[in-house]
């Protein structure tokens, strides 16, 4: 059985979703992720850099707890894991209170993942697995598997990499 | 760089001490880690029974925050990050709770191994590494690459795997 390693955040998780109320309550900005997606290199620099400003809240208790689900991400990953072993596999220990959070948030919204299947790491390059779904090219450049680079607004440059853009693209391709 | 993954309870930790303690209490015995490991079979599995039937204390708050350590974990391991990559890896997803304890206690004796380095997790055998020093066969027999037995009371009738009784040993396997 072919094994898959998914990363959480931007591809289960519309973490992007909430850090844009974040920054936009704590700059009183209007960013959306429709504008993101489709903003100039310059227009997402300029987010990105309050962003990385502003980013405490990720270390405050409750911010990874209700994070919204990206749509089809249950069915599709439930009907992988008829085919393959499926991992979650999520950078999280540079956060120590998002990991109770995100073992809540896996049991609402997945709770036919067990904890077994569930990482949490800093670096993902001792992850052995054939496929990776991640959003950030520093996990897929050193995966010795196949890696599927889901699309975040902070990816749209890349052209290395297998792309994948929604959930039901991940079934296309993986389920069909 | 060869890459060493490290399991943490009762081969960086000695967590079965800190267990032997609660046990004691819990059902008012007088076993010692000593005599456990020079137990016999029927006496071991006297033990392990009264364990499983009252270890709830592991999912309670603050049980691995403050777990003594091997001896000699700390200048072997900090020895041995000169020479390879090392990456702790602990079976702790089963235990919200932990995670964050565990790293509170790794910052505390292990100051110099960062969250980058730390893999929290349930099965191991997705992990990619050189060498595992762990002392659960269920880890090691899946484990890709060479397997080292840390010695453990509950390992002590395993004979398949190369074995290392104290840090120091693991100092002369993987230093000289």
């Amino acid at each position: 059985m072919k094994r898959i390693a998914i990363d959480m955040d931007d591809v289960m998780a519309d973490t992007t979703v909430k850090i844009i109320q974040y920054i936009n309550k704590r700059v009183q900005g209007n960013f959306t992720y429709e504008n993101l997606l489709n903003a100039t290199n310059e227009q997402k620099k300029h987010f990105y850099e309050l962003y990385l400003a502003n980013n405490d809240f990720l270390w405050d208790e409750g911010f990874f707890e209700d994070i919204p689900v990206k749509p089809d991400a249950v069915e599709v990953i439930q009907a992988l894991m008829e085919k393959y072993e499926v991992f979650i596999v999520s950078a999280a220990t540079e956060f120590p209170n998002s990991m109770k959070e995100k073992l809540n948030w896996m049991k609402k919204h997945f709770p036919f993942i067990g904890w077994q299947h569930i990482v949490f790491c800093g670096h993902k390059h001792m992850i052995l697995a054939d496929y990776l779904i991640d959003d950030h090219e520093k996990n897929l450049k050193t995966f010795t598997g196949t890696p599927l680079l889901f699309t975040a607004p902070h990816n749209l440059h890349l052209n290395e990499y297998e792309r994948v853009n929604s959930w039901l693209e991940v079934k296309m391709r993986l389920l069909s």
